[in-house]
């Protein structure tokens, strides 16, 4: 009689790009939860709006979303024992999470508490590094390239001994870091070989040259992509 | 009258695991191509193979599947050719590709030679990275991880060097490198650390203790996961 948990990524924006397994759990689901901020709508949420099921419980874990910093563990702590306390009810919980649940996702918050009390499966998702080369028309990398992922908070030091020993690499959580990433790309003379995307796949996607953003800032989902082999590049 | 391709990745191998968006484009396609050995049958095709329309017509790019020889430059020049000329009669063609197509996908080689001439659109899929994650219930990265991917390939020095800067290694294409790879995570004292996962999401996806391996065989589609905080990490 005991649920279960679904820790689904729904993909980076475009509900379009949630794949069949994440669309077909959903439907199955007796509880939806996902990240919301304090007060207004979850992004996660509209992103599956559209497969919701008639009738589905909605449990939202609300936090403040303040950029780089992590998430309140007791808010988390909280949400875990709520949501294990449905599991024991019986019912099946599909958790929503943004492009993949394991590659910097929001779900391995529930995961560390759950994984050993419930039945639990992942779901992984198309990620937002993947669908930025697609919107970008730009491959990420080929045949035995190194590709590195840098969160853009690292400092100047690491992130430029991150792109030296790389022949590819994606900077993620651009956000406020951009004039320093953009430095960084400067001294390393690569921002000929690097392309910007934000919010890929969603309807407020934009793609701009990355020496055209204004006042050089850039929301906390963007992405800057680099290949040493320059912007055009194909095998 | 002209018609369009759809570059589509439909994910690690299980069917589930294709999107909403490969699905649909999938069902509108007039020709479905794909890689497929010289002789017998395309894995590409059959994850969608209960997906395809009926009736749809089927182009094979068929090669060499020699492990670690590229693909015949020529044997694309000729899919390249005849997929174009599809295109120009008005057909739509959706081009099949495991994983997603711009992380080391087959389908980057048909995208250099025809995203000037052809309308094109790129599907991003889910990657055998983050579902090797997800089958391994193994978080890839979290937070400020630096995440870095590594083709077996490489030569020892290369994978050292990339593991020691990185916080979190994905080893892809282990195939015939296995001893290699064990080598060094051995030499680093990270063999702890290390998860070892074969064909994931396919029907016979083998997950083994990264000591276990009889003979140190592994097929191509396999992966190493490793991340310094150890085996179990969580958030």
């Amino acid at each position: 009689m005991t649920g279960k948990i679904w820790g689904m990524g729904i993909g980076p924006g475009d509900p379009e790009l949630i794949t069949l397994k994440a669309y077909n759990r959903l439907r199955e689901a007796d509880v939806v939860a996902y990240p919301a901020p304090e007060v207004g709508d979850s992004l996660a949420r509209s992103i599956v709006a559209d497969h919701l099921p008639i009738g589905i419980k909605e449990y939202a874990i609300r936090m403040p979303l303040v950029e780089a910093r992590f998430p309140a563990q007791q808010i988390y702590d909280k949400a875990a024992l709520d949501i294990e306390e449905m599991v024991q009810q019986g019912k099946n919980v599909a958790v929503l999470c943004e492009g993949d649940p394991f590659f910097y996702g929001s779900f391995m918050y529930l995961f560390g508490r759950l994984s050993e009390s419930c039945p639990m499966e992942v779901i992984p998702g198309v990620s937002s590094l993947t669908a930025s080369a697609a919107m970008l028309r730009s491959p990420l990398a080929a045949r035995n390239d190194v590709l590195t992922v840098l969160p853009g908070p690292l400092d100047e030091d690491a992130l430029r001994s991150g792109i030296e020993k790389s022949d590819a690499v994606a900077i993620i959580k651009v956000g406020r870091h951009f004039e320093k990433i953009h430095r960084v790309l400067s001294d390393l003379d690569l921002l000929d070989c690097a392309r910007y995307v934000e919010r890929a796949t969603m309807e407020n996607q934009r793609i701009l040259p990355i020496n055209d953003l204004e006042d050089n800032k850039a929301p906390y989902f963007s992405i800057i992509l680099v290949h040493k082999r320059g912007e055009a590049w194909t095998v």
